[in-house]
């Protein structure tokens, strides 16, 4: 088992990483000392892991909740259900909540624990590559808004993030591609040599192999846990973590959440944001041509219909990074150098939205 | 003008206090300096001070949200509705809100702030005594579940909290004394000289004496920065604030939040909370009959008709000082000297609800 921790002063966390650690039921009891837990899955996740789960959490007392599948009903209407389960249960402020699935279970188990009560502790199980190497992490939760992405939430830690690699042997094909785009993230936002690592791995990662996505979930966690410590709220440096998401969440929203999963909203968006760079003049061709063909080779679709550039550019308005109603875009300087700024031609924008929407 | 501060670090903030201050139309300006601002209020206040506020907020771009009134309406709807107001005009993260009104604006308002993008700025301009004195001050935000008073919100300090104590010249009666109930907690809770000044100043406050209204403004205001700059989110001390508060919101949840306003529900509560504390041995019957005296006075009612000590007591059992099952409550050694604890008889509390209830 491999041990990070997320430093935020008093709301410091540890990250467990390993195989089969679902299968040590101490360790969840150990990291959830309340009496009264509420599990939320999804209708997938469930029928694989809740009776682990909740079995390695008696005798406390267990209610568990199980929502549909989805980033489409990540709203806060399936959040103030969960806040019915607890009132209804009579949950006290000392409960605690448990997140069993992948990023859009995380995300609203989070929310409600943030909310209920004016918040109660919980922990993060991540099922997908996705939640292990992005979303569970770093203690941002909320729910999507038809007009746009996480556009209602809280900033909200968990107590512990819990991740069985052996969950993923269970996880569908497209669900491991879509996770693979958060990985390449890292890279290209801060770490070239992961990069290259990416490149050349990339097979076994695809293929499963464990040694491998082992590697990816740790080293993906330790940049996510290092950036998040230095800036919990996103004042600064955090923003580098939302490369191609604001091209992505655009893609989100603009489709109505139903056809694109979130990681592969960002590998195209990935995809944006290096074609956005080398149109200012920052990344040179060859380095865009390396990252097409890593997210390529990913099997991650490259094609957005039926949104026209038009509706993404309204959409990519609605995004939070958005200041003194100027879009900030993360770019690239190259492979591993990603920055923040509002300061672009608005041509390079159109162009490249010309290129991909549409 | 009177400025007090709420010392919380990074998430300090002023209370302005002073006649008239809602017609400088630079302060509010001066605390709010972003260029998208949601006011919030509700039909009864709007009509009094929306546009004057409005106005001295252009030439920002202001929106304007008016909510009914009324504890009722104090929930996640109407705080949805107000987060599909910010993203209906394409708010960024760095708009504000303002909440123009009492304490349901207050908490809506706030809320809605502590959820949108994750967190946005937002100013309490309080307009009746109890947000005053009160409900203004220390970032407790959110809205009630029908099965209990305030279970869902978040802790979300304000940027500033300005007081025009002249708005209080065109509030009714009943909503002064509900204020009133807040004010004698203060006293009670840590200050015996201030709960003795009430009572020799009582007729003047229910006249509406502005000097009188101002001097126990700024004497609460005092008491809850300096506690909530302790004990932001409650681990300890904070609690004390809630004295009477258990009993009262039980007295609200039971009533379906339409009978009783928080002031009203708060001075039942604290008669009780007092006849539970004599009812432990530890505050004297002449001590009680003070504190009768002082809430019967303020006309606060006393009786409560249609909820029976069980269904007071279940109620109660949804408390958010709840802790491992057991209803923790805030109890008087004597006038001035609060305690919070889970250690008392059980036949003392069903003894204190059925001299109550029923």
């Amino acid at each position: 088992m491999n041990t990070l921790k997320v430093e935020l002063g008093s709301r410091s966390y540890p990250i467990l990483i390993g195989e089969g650690l679902l299968g040590r039921r101490e360790l969840l009891g150990q990291h959830v000392p309340a009496r009264d837990v509420l599990v939320v899955s999804n209708a997938i996740v469930a029928p694989l892991y809740l009776d682990a789960v909740s079995e390695s959490l008696r005798p406390r007392r267990v209610v568990e909740a199980v929502l549909p599948d989805g980033e489409a009903h990540k709203t806060l209407a399936n959040v103030a259900r969960l806040l019915d389960v607890l009132v209804a249960n009579r949950f006290g402020r000392d409960c605690a909540v448990i997140a069993l699935g992948g990023g859009v279970v995380g995300d609203m188990a989070g929310f409600a624990a943030a909310c209920y009560q004016r918040g109660v502790s919980y922990a993060q199980v991540p099922t997908t590559l996705l939640a292990q190497v992005d979303s569970s992490v770093g203690g941002k939760t909320g729910v999507n808004h038809p007009a746009g992405k996480n556009l209602i939430g809280a900033f909200h830690q968990p107590s512990v993030v819990l991740t069985d690699t052996r969950t993923l042997a269970t996880l569908p094909a497209r669900e491991l591609r879509a996770g693979l785009a958060e990985v390449i993230k890292y890279g290209l936002i801060c770490d070239a040599a992961f990069f290259g690592w990416l490149e050349t791995h990339l097979d076994e990662l695809l293929a499963g192999d464990p040694a491998a996505l082992a590697h990816v979930i740790r080293r993906s966690c330790e940049i996510k846990a290092e950036i998040v410590g230095r800036d919990e709220r996103e004042q600064a440096d955090r923003a580098l973590l939302n490369l191609g998401h604001t091209f992505g969440h655009a893609v989100e929203s603009a489709t109505g959440y139903t056809q694109w999963l979130h990681g592969e909203a960002v590998g195209a968006g990935l995809l944006m944001a290096a074609a956005m760079s080398c149109e200012c003049g920052l990344l040179s061709e060859s380095e865009v041509a390396r990252i097409r063909r890593l997210i390529g080779r990913s099997g991650l679709p490259e094609k957005i219909e039926g949104v026209t550039p038009q509706a993404a550019l309204e959409h990519m308005r609605m995004d939070k990074k958005v200041q003194g109603g100027r879009i900030r875009l993360v770019l690239l300087r190259k492979i591993g150098d990603a920055f923040v700024t509002a300061d672009y031609a608005e041509a390079a924008l159109s162009r490249t939205l010309q290129a991909h929407f549409g």
